[in-house]
């Protein structure tokens, strides 16, 4: 890790024809080192300016030429058909009907059609190949049940990478549509490798190849109607890595083949946010493999070329996990994540890869990741950027990274000079902070938080993307308070409860809808995971459950840990058994929750409202759920330190809700965040420091003696 | 059925002591009969006066001296224990822990004990007989799991008859606990026939024989904790008709064993509101024979002393449904029904029965259902008796029946003149609406509605209990709605559709929760009643579904009939699927809603908010909930006749969302009814009868030229 240095550190994206602004905001910023961006490039007055040049590589785009040559070697998906009803016993399905027709193209090549299938969805049931047939981009079932609805799972190519897709779609792009590679292709693949070494040999200004990223994107399918332009986005989902080729290997490999059903899943493919199939977690070890095996190959030509390769982790990354089991083999030099959030920062600060590098938003941009204005009319970036950085901020003083920047086109910036001092503002609490864990690492509480789901430590921090991205789930709220906690926390998976998880932990959440992946869905039928964790809160632990908390019908409570909780939820299975009438109001904590204990109690911990049950020598604990805010994380601290009763003497801490701190016990610092966007003066405890006044989104150190 | 008279008709309930009283209210209100109530006597001077006797005989109850003489004639039930969590490998159970001891017994004779049984609810495994033992009240398991909970199923003698249990606990009575005899057991049933022709021998005076009702009870399972006093309550539920000589008959004529589990379900029992097992709908055929044998016989007991018997349908009523299929076997000579309600009307007036009463509320006692006050401190029996009056009023004007009465303790109407006067009025009007069907049945509009569910027929209009039992099902808001609305309104199962229970339908309504017996649970799993009700619809009918309709997980869409809905509900496996944005706001219609086709509308019809989906030729329309009121009931007509098209040009009617009317063609009457607590000028359409202006709760007969 890089120690403290007042400037370094940072990345521009430079800009041809922008060589002054370039240099000026290279040396306001304090950077070393400057990048181009997608749609940007260098010229020679800045790339010979004496910074560090990173170069933008997306390896399986930019390849027109080839992919034209040769159409075999393009990326492809399973799609469903939309259902078509019976009205007698012949049914014809325009497969892509619906589909927008710019990113997807049928492959009825003879590879591809006995991987094709129709299915009756109304009875479940599979349509015998016998049964229908495919002509002229139209297929064809005979016997068909009438009133029945059908549907059939096809291949396609894909034919617009769809990161550039979304670029022309949103910003109106007009150049060429690129299309994409299939690594797994060996004619592609020998190109791919042969491109790598040529990229190396004719940039040989490049230090770093700022690989964006690797081969296959997350999903997004694109529809007709503008209606629904974007018809389903999973940004964690592998249904993209998915061909004839892939489909052989992986049955020769595991000893079974896999089906298109196996990743249309009755139309809704297979989302993040849902546990998957057996299938599907061999499927992704199979991908992840793939992809490790042949990003070290390409890091192994950079390397050989005496470039650093960094990996971008948001565009085409799916398969390389920074926490997955193969990602250190690759031998990356740098992981760069593009952050609104603290959660994000943690992920990065957490990847076993030697530099960790922020990009923060707002991309610099005429419109944000939401399509609301930023360096536009309308746009007000300098308070974007505060914003994200406030959630950064708490996450950075808890786990440094090395380096942060910015991404995209550096004129934007122009005529918004206060964006401008924001972002050097920023870099000097980036080094103020950086320089502060140098002198030693912050204190802990003595207190270790497991979040509990089906993916464990895959996913750890993350959930499918940005927070605004998934931000009906009370679990990424919550990951975003843990990332600025004084508190240890791991992710963990059901099987992991099995094989010794708890060892350690004091408190476990479980948090998410019944069924997804995050409350667990059928993960909770296994007694053995549930007598676990009641073994664990009876000896003293605790379980907080927000949501529906380890929902799984057929047991003889919905959640399966109500026992523990003292409350459950009325699937509609207690119809006419009576509620305990204790007098605690449930309002704002779930409309059909039932307390199954009256000594069940209601807690307010403001912003919070949750129940607590004394369950063995530990405790119970559900809520509604939770909303990310300075106050409610507080206030979750709170909660984390009351259910512990961990020994918080020796930390100085400050209890006003706005204001937050990490106590740096090498150094004697506290370091005091203001959240609030007003002046706010405070008492700290454990530190003889007398009031202090803080501004506005202040950052004050305060030195103990 | 009776015809018109001013006079008659009323059954007025007597009191001893107050024979003055008794006789001057008879005169008032019209009586023509007197009748005992629990908890009162008639003075030979009542019994003298003139008038026709109903006598109240609670069959099972009233022999504590034969009961305790022989308790093994009590009746029974299958209780659960509260689970007890395995701290080691033996686990103690005390079953009845939590039960209310004057209710419960342990049934532990050799006869029961097989019938017990220990379940590991962690594991949801049965424990072998081998590893427990039952002694001096408790069970000890060994060998249990740690970390897993255990419970017990057993079986009890209730030895408290649960009406007399009620009373006592909620009004303070402190006369002996009644207890109740099972007509099963030949002592008993020898013992009860016997009864029923000594006491027709020693009332003489007793025109009718009001049996209130027969044998067994509704489900009501009290606790020991006045937080929970009473537990469990189902006024639909089979529970408290088992015994060992039940199971063992059941088992012989079936040819196979109930076990504890099919009757405690996990703890959840088998409520009304959840769709049987096969097994309970066998137990139920079973009982509902045995209820109507044994009925039968005393009935014929009753008729060989020249008295009649009519049926109180509200205490002890379980197995002798009016619409079931063994009902008209008895030989009842009348049935009684207690109402709030106008479905309840309606439920009562379709039975096949010579007489149909209404017993109305309030009952004359201090308190009501609710526990609220009524003929005591704070109560406005008055505003309660119009408040029923006017839900009673619309449904009467659809289906007339033979009487109506009062029930309870005569003396609590002294100090209450309003409501005196209140019970007058409605006598006068009750005699109109009667005298208004003698002269011809109202017209109906051209439009059969079928109220789809898993009971059917078995139970129309009613779902377990008075509506403020159930009130928050939707079904029962529009059952209340639909029962005083000029279309034809049919009760079928799933079953029933697949027998061609469609034809001659216009409409089907499907309400109820996800999983309940109202929406259909797993029934919806059956791709032919999915298939026959998108043919119904694609061809013409319409498909309304409230809340949660159709809903069935495993399902390509969550609601069955999404595709023909246009909607469907996000269970979480729409998660990255992107919302149609169609510019139609959702709210208000279910958090959860998500359209499945972009043409899908979204209504108002005031007050209801609705979605709209053209299908084939037909209409699928979706409502997230019904609140039953007047409004609602008019806005629910306005939307079957649009979906309808029924030509509704010959009828005269009122728009105005406060006034029904009902158009009686043979004596070309149209009633017309102010349902609002204000004066109302309206306008009819198709009668030249000028504007007419209604006092508030108005009910006007215009009689066309």
């Amino acid at each position: 890790m890089n120690t403290s240095i007042e400037r370094g550190g940072f990345t521009l994206p430079g800009e041809s024809g922008y060589e002054q602004l370039t240099l000026e905001l290279a040396k306001r910023w304090g950077a070393d080192v400057i990048r181009d961006s997608d749609g940007t490039k260098l010229s020679p007055e800045i790339v010979e300016a004496g910074y560090r040049i990173y170069s933008t590589v997306c390896v399986i785009r930019e390849h027109n030429a080839f992919a034209e040559a040769h159409p075999e070697t393009q990326q492809q998906a399973f799609l469903s058909s939309d259902p078509v009803l019976a009205e007698g016993d012949t049914v014809v399905i325009v497969p892509l009907r619906g589909y927008f027709e710019e990113q997807f193209q049928l492959n009825d090549t003879p590879e591809a059609m006995p991987f094709w299938q129709v299915w009756d969805r109304t009875a479940d049931r599979l349509v015998p190949a016998e049964q229908w047939q495919y002509k002229d981009g139209k297929i064809t079932v005979c016997g068909a049940e009438p009133w029945h609805r059908y549907t059939a799972s096809f291949l396609c190519w894909r034919i617009w990478e769809e990161i550039n897709m979304y670029n022309h779609t949103t910003n109106h792009w007009t150049s060429e549509h690129l299309r994409q590679l299939d690594p797994r292709h060996p004619l592609a693949w020998e190109y791919l490798q042969k491109f790598m070494d040529d990229w190396c040999v004719t940039n040989p200004q490049t230090n770093v190849v700022r690989l964006t990223s690797l081969f296959y994107n997350f999903v997004w399918i694109f529809g007709d109607d503008m209606r629904r332009r974007s018809r389903f986005v999973d940004w964690a989902s592998y249904d993209f890595t998915v061909s004839p080729a892939a489909l052989r290997a992986f049955e020769e490999e595991y000893g079974y083949a896999l089906t298109a059903e196996d990743f249309i899943n009755k139309g809704f493919l297979q989302a993040t946010h849902r546990p998957p199939t057996a299938h599907k977690r061999d499927y992704m070890d199979f991908i992840q493999r793939f992809v490790a095996e042949k990003a070290k190959a390409l890091v192994d030509i950079i390397h050989r070329h005496g470039k650093q390769a960094y990996v971008f982790y948001d565009d085409s990354w799916v398969g390389m996990e920074p926490s997955g089991k193969y990602f250190a083999s690759v031998g990356f030099d740098g992981l760069i994540k593009c952050v609104f959030s603290g959660f994000e920062c943690r992920l990065c600060a957490d990847a076993k890869v030697p530099v960790h590098e922020l990009r923060f938003h707002p991309y610099l941009f005429p419109v944000g990741l939401g399509g609301l204005p930023t360096f536009s009319e309308g746009g007000h970036p300098e308070r974007d950027a505060m914003d994200y950085w406030l959630h950064v901020r708490r996450a950075l003083l808890r786990e440094p990274v090395d380096r942060i920047g910015l991404g995209g086109y550096l004129h934007l910036t122009e005529g918004y000079p206060a964006f401008v001092d924001a972002i050097e503002n920023m870099t000097h609490e980036f080094h103020r902070i950086k320089a502060l864990h140098a002198e030693g690492a912050p204190a802990t509480l003595p207190i270790t938080v497991a979040v509990l789901h089906t993916w464990g430590s895959l996913r750890p921090w993350t959930l499918s993307g940005h927070f605004h991205e998934t931000d009906w789930n009370a679990l990424i709220h919550i990951n975003e308070a843990l990332s600025g906690l004084p508190v240890n926390v791991r992710f963990i998976s059901f099987e992991d409860v099995l094989k010794g998880g708890l060892e350690g932990v004091d408190v476990v959440i479980n948090a998410g809808r019944a069924g997804d992946a995050w409350s667990g869905g059928a993960a909770w039928s296994d007694p053995e995971l549930v007598a676990a964790l009641t073994r664990f809160v009876y000896r003293g632990g605790a379980f907080i459950g927000v949501g529906e908390p380890s929902a799984c019908p057929g047991g003889d409570t919905f959640f399966r840990m109500a026992h523990v909780l003292g409350a459950d939820e009325d699937d509609g299975r207690y119809a006419c058994h009576a509620k305990w009438e204790t007098g605690e109001s449930l309002e704002g904590l779930n409309p059909c929750l039932r307390l199954i204990d009256p000594d069940t109690r209601v807690v307010d911990i403001e912003p919070l409202k949750l129940t607590r049950h004394a369950f063995g020598k530990g405790t119970g604990v559900y809520m509604g759920g939770f909303a990310y805010s300075p106050e409610a994380a507080k206030a979750l601290l709170r909660l984390l330190m009351d259910l512990t009763g961990a020994d918080t003497a020796q930390i100085p801490a400050c209890d006003h809700p706005y204001v937050e701190t990490a106590w740096f016990p090498a150094s004697k610092t506290l370091a005091v965040l203001n959240n609030a966007e007003e002046e706010i003066t405070v008492s700290i405890t454990g530190l003889d420091c007398g009031e202090l006044t803080l501004a506005p989104f202040e950052m004050r150190f305060v030195v103990g003696r």
